[in-house]
């Protein structure tokens, strides 16, 4: 059981169902046996652009089965360095696989037009995505899929943005909104097959061969996270609890890594956006954690008090990528910057270093305005890191 | 056309269409013809909360069909008067009513055990509302009956809260979650009803029969609307504009009436709570001016950054029934108020009323403790009379 792996070919829209007992049985975890498909499937010199480079995601055996085991596991080839690329995601995704009944997903080809992959249970279908191949917000592909696609509350939602269709070499694959396979460019590997989207439920029930040490080994794991204070940094504040932190340790990148420390820290620390800005906290499925911050920013787009509400999920890399590492001083502008990543489907760790790099070349004269379109870099200067991300 | 009377009795579940152009050709309006259902329905004498008693709906021959122009009236016997009935509510359910193809509802009766109406076009079904009779907030009931019934998007929800099922002679009914038959005690009819919500949808197409005319007339009436700065102040800052304009003409609600001006109605105005606490704006169906002002509450329940987060509408009757009319001093406060008269279901100006008289009567000793269940109230206490009104 759970060994089932789903090969999907987009140039001909077909598919098959293997059971590859022998690489579940041997290799450890969703990581081991997705290392061991791509081996098997990318032999050395494929351009990570071409149809015969694979996308592979995986779930391991403990996956929605203990908790914590939330994350799904992508490999495939980097476009952003010609390497393994493996990139990790929580949401929905590995519980929807396991609902769906497929432990691996295996993708090659390119499709002919824009289409998005369907997959219900048996039922996998390549569906036409002509008219969202453009849309270029991942949250509107998000609203636009949810209402036209089955599974609700038991289904996962994966797509790109216009950076994935552009394929932007760091363009990530937004899941389920909040969270991203988001570096080494997934989303430009979609984006080179032609594929806007996953949309993935299943209704298989699972079985537990042996029920009662199953539960005391689960109650047992639960209660070392939940009934202990491990974790609570991980709910309280999250992962930006590290700001400060790092800060006083002289560990926080800084201004492209010259500094590690930031006089500001403290207005885009943890604490800062828990106190301010915080909105709710929320989980991947079958994690007790929670451990998913979600801010709100309000901006006022228009005079007579015409707001644009947006809801951000932040973290501590996504902070000092786009905010330390940048000299941003304020937190609404880090969730600005933040944001517009977002509606494009870029990775944050790599845009923010790109514009780190740039803004200390520019400083150094080793680029100048022609390089960047005309926009002056300054550290700490959003708006026209905004118009770069543009 | 567009004469329909739908006559539904709770007793045996049973309904009727009957076509009614003799009332809706002589009175003027939908005001006009429920007042003219009504005194065919509702003899002298007849108890409020008697079977008898009916609760009439109407829309007129303009709603739907000329902007603005969204308002249902409900007509009834007041059980908080024993005079006539009359309460006017937005939303979407002159929309809906009109898209059944039901000009006026006419509910007579008493349903056996707690009931909900489904109203689908001609599909009229008296529902079990045995399972949500308890359930006290307006809230979480329009988000179970959104889940279990037909019509999104063109559909109507209304509702009462616990104010409603325990007869509260002040309840009001809540319409799609941010307007109201608020006032004079509709929610308390339902309750005696057993009538716990009706869901009302329809996809009837209005014909309008000479089209050229009608379009010229809409874009007069719609650019009246909108072309001009007639309605700005609506949109702006909506009804709540009022507070500091009637604060300086000293016609402010203050204190139970005692003073007409409020030295601190700055801060509980219509500016401060757009600047501050708007969170968007909507509109009824049908109305270009989308006057209904949604603030974002967010409150500590508990330690490590937990909120919770409610959307309140808010308007200038709520904030001084709430606000000024209580001496409140934080707009904060006065939502918290809103926000738990709503869950209930209570009519926020009756609610308003009778905490301003109680609390004069309280500091003039006409009332005392024993009758304020042990309650001090002191003009501007938030947490009193929350309690009071739990």
């Amino acid at each position: 059981m759970w060994s089932n792996v789903l090969y999907i070919d987009l140039d001909t829209g077909e598919h098959q169902v293997k059971d590859r007992a022998d690489l579940f049985d041997k290799y450890l975890g969703g990581t081991g046996v997705a290392t061991q498909l791509l081996l098997e499937e990318c032999p050395p010199g494929t351009d990570p652009f071409s149809p015969e480079a694979p996308i592979i995601f995986s779930i391991g055996p403990l996956n929605t089965i203990f908790p914590c085991v939330s994350k799904t596991v992508s490999m495939f080839k980097s476009p952003m360095t010609g390497e393994l690329g493996e990139s990790h995601a929580g949401g929905r995704l590995s519980m929807a696989m396991r609902f769906a009944g497929y432990d691996s997903i295996v993708i090659k080809g390119r499709a002919e037009k824009p289409c998005y992959l369907s997959i219900h249970d048996n039922e996998v279908k390549l569906k036409d995505a002509t008219s969202i191949w453009n849309v270029s917000s991942v949250e509107v592909i998000g609203k636009i899929l949810r209402q036209v696609e089955p599974g609700k509350g038991r289904r996962s939602i994966m797509r790109i943005g216009e950076a994935g269709v552009n394929m932007v070499r760091y363009a990530n694959v937004n899941v389920d909104t909040y969270r991203h396979f988001g570096r080494l460019g997934l989303g430009a590997v979609f984006g080179s097959k032609n594929l806007k989207a996953i949309v993935i439920s299943g209704t298989e029930d699972v079985e537990i061969p042996d029920i009662a040490p199953y539960s005391k080994m689960y109650n047992k794991l639960y209660d070392a996270v939940v009934d202990t204070e491990v974790m609570d940094k991980y709910h309280d504040l999250g992962t930006a609890a590290n700001i400060n932190v790092l800060n006083q340790l002289k560990g926080l990148p800084t201004r492209n890594l010259k500094q590690s420390g930031f006089e500001n820290a403290e207005n885009i620390s943890g604490e800062y956006f828990a106190d301010n800005l915080l909105l709710r906290k929320i989980a991947c499925s079958n994690c007790p954690i929670g451990c998913i911050h979600i801010a709100m920013l309000k901006t006022t787009f228009q005079k007579g008090h015409e707001f644009e509400v947006n809801h951000i999920s932040y973290d501590y890399e996504l902070i000092y990528s786009l905010g330390t590492n940048l000299g941003i001083n304020l937190a609404e502008d880090v969730l600005r910057l933040i944001e517009r990543c977002e509606r494009y489907g870029l990775d944050i760790m790599s845009t923010g270093g790109v514009l780190a790099w740039a803004t200390e070349s520019y400083e150094r004269d080793l680029i100048t305005p022609p390089d960047t379109l005309g926009i002056a870099l300054r550290w700490g200067d959003t708006n026209s890191y905004l118009k770069m991300i543009d």
